[in-house]
């Protein structure tokens, strides 16, 4: 395929040459919602973003390399797909990097989230919503651990954080390639969503009765984790199906996040794949 | 008990006053070996400080308050632990903390790590070995998620991080007041060690052959993690009683560091509670 690709010699581009400039933008949430378009960052990112747009699921738009140069196999696929490669200055690329430590490659992609439709079509098993999640390392962590464990989908209900957020991006380590992301303010349309797809939707709570070792889900189940700081609130909590709690044998007050997640999710999936009735574990 | 608290109208301490100034060198590890102490930073964390020390496990030597002033429950505890509190400047307090919004209350504490004869007295079931982690944050959650696994104890092994370390601290949420954490830099003492108070060494390696869901251990049990960004070096793998990986079902290339342990961690915990004889999970 015959791609504008820079030619040795050219100058890089620096942070005022206008494409470098309008990708910059791209790093606050109200550039993406203008442009369609997100950043992703770092080689093994953009490796797996162009694998997605290989697979029809997306576009990438163009790739800024540093000076230290692209990977091999990066480039090839960048040539299959038919994207602009660009060199940039050290000074260039820094400008368009969330990390401390830049990079060296950024990807313009446009933003992957689906329609709750789209996201929750199929049949789904296991899926993870999360509601009112604020940190984007958390929300791209569970969007790895989703991944891991097998999950359908990923859903972000409510004011939770968008899911291109560079940090989101970067914690997600190219899971949000990997399974259809949906965004939807409007919670009580998540839950109907998810009981039409004939899911149960369980809440994570630490305070709830029931635990997670005496009660596991094991059939198509929609896990639903609220924010770091206050959990879910009593009014969503008052809707679900169940609410259970990761016991805490020990002294802690609670686990994260994304720890909490990573044990509701496997649990699920354990017992959706040994397909017992029973409960697999007793206190 | 009487003890020297400040009386109101005092001068509150600025950054330079001697106290707070040695203090702060408590932020830096060759600062936190000299003296023997550590700063732990927020009330929750204060909290769990103060209880510790009232157990008899450590002491806390003083606080410092900025002007927002203590919160009338650590205020009491304080006073009945026998610890000076001193009202510090903002400016003070933002010198002794390691967070981008200061948390306003600062404990000088003893360092609590034990040897690691202590930490593995009286026949424990569930331990969490770390090799070679760097990262503060991942090592002050896995010590989290160990807590609230249950374990008997977190030990630092090899190259490791300090987890006195403020983002540790902070990450663990009060969790390394709970369990005994120890330190040592020879491997091999620690596996030793582990084998001599009868706990099996399984290493949590995404490379394994065997999957946790197939072969869960359920005995005492070793739980050995490596560093986020290499894992285990292949001379201690050969040197495990076993190495499991956590089954990916879905595109993920991994886990990280904190969520697998989770995963590990309270598998292992099911598995020990329920009693089970036979793997209760199959692919």
């Amino acid at each position: 395929m015959n791609t504008p690709q820079s030619r040795p010699g050219d100058a890089p581009f620096t942070e005022r040459t206008p494409r470098v400039a309008a990708a910059r933008q791209l790093t606050r949430r109200a550039g993406r919602e203008r442009a369609g378009r997100f950043l992703v960052e770092g080689a093994q990112a953009v490796r797996e973003a162009l694998v997605w747009a290989r697979a029809g699921r997306g576009r990438v738009h163009e790739l800024f390399v540093a000076p230290a140069g692209l990977p091999e196999d990066l480039r090839s696929l960048a040539e299959e797909a038919g994207v602009r490669v660009s060199p940039v200055t050290e000074r260039a690329a820094a400008g368009l990097s969330e990390t401390v430590t830049p990079q060296g490659v950024v990807a313009v992609c446009d933003l992957l989230d689906v329609p709750l439709d789209t996201a929750l079509a199929g049949r789904p098993t296991l899926v993870a919503v999360l509601v009112g999640v604020s940190d984007p390392g958390n929300a791209g962590t569970v969007v790895r651990v989703a991944d891991a464990a097998g999950a359908d989908a990923v859903v972000l209900a409510g004011n939770t954080v968008d899911p291109h957020n560079g940090k989101c991006v970067r914690a997600s380590t190219g899971s949000l390639f990997h399974l259809p992301v949906a965004r939807c303010a409007d919670v009580s349309a998540v839950f109907a969503a998810c009981r039409a797809a004939g899911l149960e939707l369980v809440a994570a709570d630490g305070y709830a009765d029931a635990d997670l070792a005496s009660a596991t889900p094991g059939g198509p189940t929609a896990w639903v984790f609220g924010s770091e700081a206050h959990g879910l609130p009593d009014e969503l909590l008052a809707r679900v199906d169940l609410a259970l709690r990761v016991p805490i044998y020990g002294a802690a007050e609670s686990l994260n996040l994304a720890t909490a997640a990573a044990v509701c999710l496997y649990a699920t999936a354990w017992r959706q794949r040994a397909g017992i009735a029973t409960a697999p574990f007793h206190d």
